[in-house]
């Protein structure tokens, strides 16, 4: 993999548990998904006032596509580091990239395509200022 | 241990999953409580109506305490039995023990609190199907 | 989704456990990840002498990428069942193409690749008896 | 539950995850055994050179019994506190009693006895540096 030249929007920072890592000693796959949604939050709380604001205020997001590239394993006590940038903007989808790795050593890296809608309803366009924090950081166009 | 020479109540037979066993091979500790849920929640099924029939009609249970003795670990793809016994039956609460075993090898036994309450809300007597079918199985008086 | 017309390869059923389920009342989807690594071990126990055979016979498999379309969530306690289709083949990697549904209704489907190795070292090819069984339900040639 | 007067060994300060809380919007109960051990992983880390360390110079634990009450559940997002008090020492076993709680609301507390083994084989006893921190914290002769 060619690492991503662009700076991350964000970077979360987390520390593996003993009861996350198979008996590989390596971090079970379906984990990172898991690991995702912590920096999803902690990204909301860091730049946008926090989760819980945002479906007071009318939006939630669905996850409706998870797309990830396993390259190398983490391990139980290492910190990992999810960086996560900006893939297609669209009217009430985005994409974000997260990259998760140990150092400089990528682990797994992909895309997950989040879909705004009423909280527990119908699909609505991305709020403003989650527009506003995003769009500086969305790919050149092709 | 000395094995619990009463036939159990009920058995619930699963099977260890890879994500389940941690870096030294066996269930990671947690899992057991997990486990113990999915063969309440069998128990209900195969003995009194089904769980959600038992809400519906006016009754839940909270797992107030819970205590495990860790003997053997059990490992991935190794067929689990779980054997439940009836405990001390007070008004609300009923206690249950839990043994977890491969075959003849008792890996973990305990015992669960449950208290019973109305949905949502304050505790209520055991309901009556509940209470007629542990009964018989309650240990001799000391 | 247009439902993919060809018959699975495998079907594995599991049913869902409370634990399972997020505050929203459906699968957290980091689950469907581990779920497909339980029905993989099936697939392996009942058309492939066990997984545990294979790598005594020296094959193991990584998983390399998985992509995930999420279209419905499955609830607690439902009947989860999930298809197995195959899809590319390679040299040493083998796409298969899990669909996650509860009766009729389409929860997640998507695609994982996964790479065969000698265990815990570099990639070789396909074993024999996986070529076989998975080479006839191929995706025909576009 | 009387608060425990005794100031704690170590305090754990962790974040409750949107995945480790089930339908009724509280923490599953297994949960809590995997914040435990994260706990354990931390004391180590701050207080006795690392776990892998101490494995390094030729000791382990098992956790060989857990006893948990369930008093109040902890929610999506609170910052969870978990205190670490001293119970029995034995000479090669030795239970620690951890409270879990969000500011001053007790949610869970018990008590963890750990049995120090040489890894991967029999009990030994607990080492010098352990027993050097604990015994201070020991609760008064009864």
């Amino acid at each position: 993999m060619e690492p991503d030249p662009r700076p991350p929007l964000f970077t979360h920072r987390m520390r593996i548990r003993y009861a996350e890592c198979d008996q590989q000693g390596v971090v079970f796959n379906a984990h990172y998904l898991a690991f995702y949604d912590v920096a999803m939050v902690e990204l909301w709380r860091a730049r946008l006032g926090g989760y819980a604001a945002m479906v007071a205020a009318g939006a939630d997001y669905m996850i409706a596509e998870t797309h990830l590239h396993y390259v190398a394993g983490a391990r139980f006590d290492e910190q990992l580091e999810i960086d996560v940038r900006v893939g297609r903007i669209g009217t009430s989808s985005l994409v974000l990239e997260p990259t998760f790795r140990v150092g400089d050593r990528v682990c797994v890296h992909g895309a997950v395509r989040h879909v705004f809608v009423v909280p527990g309803g119908r699909s609505r366009p991305i709020p403003d200022d989650v527009r506003a924090l995003v769009e500086p950081h969305a790919p050149p166009a092709a």
